[in-house]
């Protein structure tokens, strides 16, 4: 038995985490856009990256060190550091060999981006930026701002995990989400920081079952980006662990910020959740469930709030996985339209499917009716705010 | 060797080919809704369905009855007739026996149906609105009219083929498409005429040809329909027949027609040729190109005008194929902006690129630079009037 406490301070919320973020001259109007997170005991890091074959500079350079142990991660907004091939992975070397001069205190630091692709870092400013920022400052808040791109707000989350044994430990995260997000992969930057003494070898693997249903479980537009980054930082300070209860809280703190990305998506007006049960097996659920998610058709239907049932359908058979409209059922919140063959939509039960989307957050549940398959994914919907965002993004 | 001339006419070019479309009140305002193609002698059928698992009515009855043999066929606009279970597949037999009984001529009559899914039928409006129509009539431009949904005009093609022996055939086509139109399956409805005398055992291999470079080249918006009909009718009239010249034609009509259905994609604004050469082989290079025709991260920059060749390369490196950022080249129009590495885009570049970009028409090429395989797909912008169309799709 184990209570999570929300409490304050985001990833600074556990012991010996620091953090903050400044305006270096990245963003215009002096936005904040470079961030540290800080520990000053040595951490075990574990990361889960992006699928995407190009991965950007700050992912290769991770890799090429194999880093395993870190107590400083270096995120910057505005350039994604991506496409600029061995320069890009130069740049990096250089950016961190300045921040260990600034700060004699730091080991092994590692860098993380997100902005646009194909642009040169702007290395100079991220440099001397640096020379602002002192080690010991614990400002999650300005930290989770500087690493926006276009999110419309922080996206920050900690909770105090109290054992059964009167212990406790703590953990703390902050994301980035608003574009490019697709699930089948960690699809943002998201940074965790956690005291609780978590054996290192099973970081990675708690770390993967909890994307699976969070952030792997999220779409705003199925496009999957360069530099997306879900790390987990573990400096296990306060000498506590429990497996369960660190699973259990770990997997809450990814699931609500998933769910503030894919609410926060780009001009997204409405968070749903795709729940397929009665599927053959759970990856066919999720297959159909994820398709939801990113068809544009009922993305649109979601935001004209038209309970346009037919387009759930036609998704789920275009998905491919095994279906049969005899013994489909679809139910949009607690209004069930259609039933194992039977159109149950007349004008009254129209108005009622109308009423549940006209609600920020509701369920589109399909039972398929073949099995014991489930999973949930949770999508947005795309209005003409989507459109302006991305149409303009660079200018 | 054989010369391909453009003739009027449509469907109803071919030699003993009529058609007509008229309004039944499926549609408001007195549109045209309900269309019908016939020849005065029976022809060979053969058609490509959507790999949808919920396939609509129509098509579960043309499979049902095996159809090889027709000499009609009755199309109706905004109703898909899908998801309607039993029941519409019976409507369709009352409605089509209803037309036997009008027209004495008619043996084994075919339906098609497009526009909103899960709707039952008005079967009573179509059979009476039958009663207007006179099978003799050659008005395909009304037929073609009469089948469209959101399109903004109506698509149709015809061509005299002649031979070098001073023999000739004709083909004709009608299509629409619009919205719900992805890659990897026949994604509209398309019919096909001829009076040339093609074996009916070389139809289907030489539409399925066509289709994978023509219909199944094409994305508006990446939702495969329950409806995707593409339908060849060859009455053989002609008595000529020449396989190359034949093939040939059949390709050609379909690309133009494909080429008219991304350009009246739902609210595009441009039609973009993603050309992929350089992939390890053909099916990679589909794979990336169709891929860039669903990105919508690629097809708001389209809209915005706005070069960000980022979005292309990030696409290309999720889309799972094998590729190098080290052997990538993307050249918008004749405006190289990354080659093999270097990023060659300034200032200069991007006004030249961005020019580009402001034609109705124009190509993205993407050289993976590792081998020899090559696909091109055709893709369109998003914009807001795809927002508007789709959230307002059933009012």
């Amino acid at each position: 038995m184990f209570t999570l406490m929300s409490i304050d301070g985001g990833v600074c919320a556990p012991n010996g985490f620091f953090a903050d973020g400044k305006s270096v001259g990245l963003k215009p109007d002096n936005q904040k856009d470079l961030a540290f997170i800080y520990s000053d005991t040595l951490c075990s890091v574990k990361a889960i990256f992006t699928t995407n074959k190009f991965q950007a500079a700050p992912i290769l350079h991770f890799k090429k060190h194999s880093v395993q142990k870190t107590n400083f991660v270096l995120i910057n907004s505005k350039n994604a550091n991506a496409m600029t091939g061995e320069k890009g992975i130069e740049d990096i070397e250089q950016i961190l060999e300045s921040a260990c001069n600034r700060f004699k205190d730091i080991q092994n630091p590692v860098m993380s981006s997100t902005g646009v692709i194909g642009v040169p870092l702007p290395k100079e400013k991220i440099i001397k930026g640096l020379e602002s920022f002192e080690l010991e400052k614990k400002d999650g808040n300005s930290a989770a701002t500087a690493i926006m791109t276009t999110d419309s707000y922080e996206k920050q989350i900690a909770f105090e995990v109290k054992l059964e044994s009167g212990e406790s430990f703590k953990i703390g995260a902050m994301a980035k989400g608003a574009g490019m997000i697709n699930p089948a992969m960690a699809t943002m930057l998201c940074f965790i920081t956690t005291d609780a003494a978590i054996p290192d070898d099973e970081m990675e693997k708690v770390l993967k079952i909890s994307a699976e249903v969070t952030f792997n479980a999220i779409s705003v537009d199925g496009d999957t980006s360069t530099n997306d980054t879900v790390m987990l930082l573990a400096n296990k300070k306060s000498g506590v662990y429990d497996k369960e209860a660190f699973s259990h809280a770990l997997e809450r703190v990814m699931h609500e910020l998933a769910l503030k990305i894919v609410s926060d998506g780009e001009g997204a007006t409405k968070c749903v959740a795709f729940k397929i049960t009665g599927a053959v097996n759970d990856e066919e659920a999720a297959i159909a469930a994820k398709a939801l998610t990113n068809s544009l058709l009922v993305k649109t239907a979601l935001y004209g709030e038209d309970p346009n049932w037919g387009r759930v359908a036609s998704t789920i058979g275009a998905s491919g996985i095994t279906c049969d409209p005899s013994t489909l059922t679809i139910t949009f919140g607690d209004v069930t339209v259609y039933n194992k063959g039977e159109i149950l939509f007349d004008e009254e039960m129209e108005n009622k499917a109308a009423k549940v989307m006209k609600k920020d957050a509701f369920s589109i549940h399909c039972d398929i009716g073949l099995g014991n398959g489930s999973f949930t994914a949770y999508g947005c919907d795309l209005g003409y705010e989507y459109v302006k965002i991305n149409a303009d993004y660079r200018t």
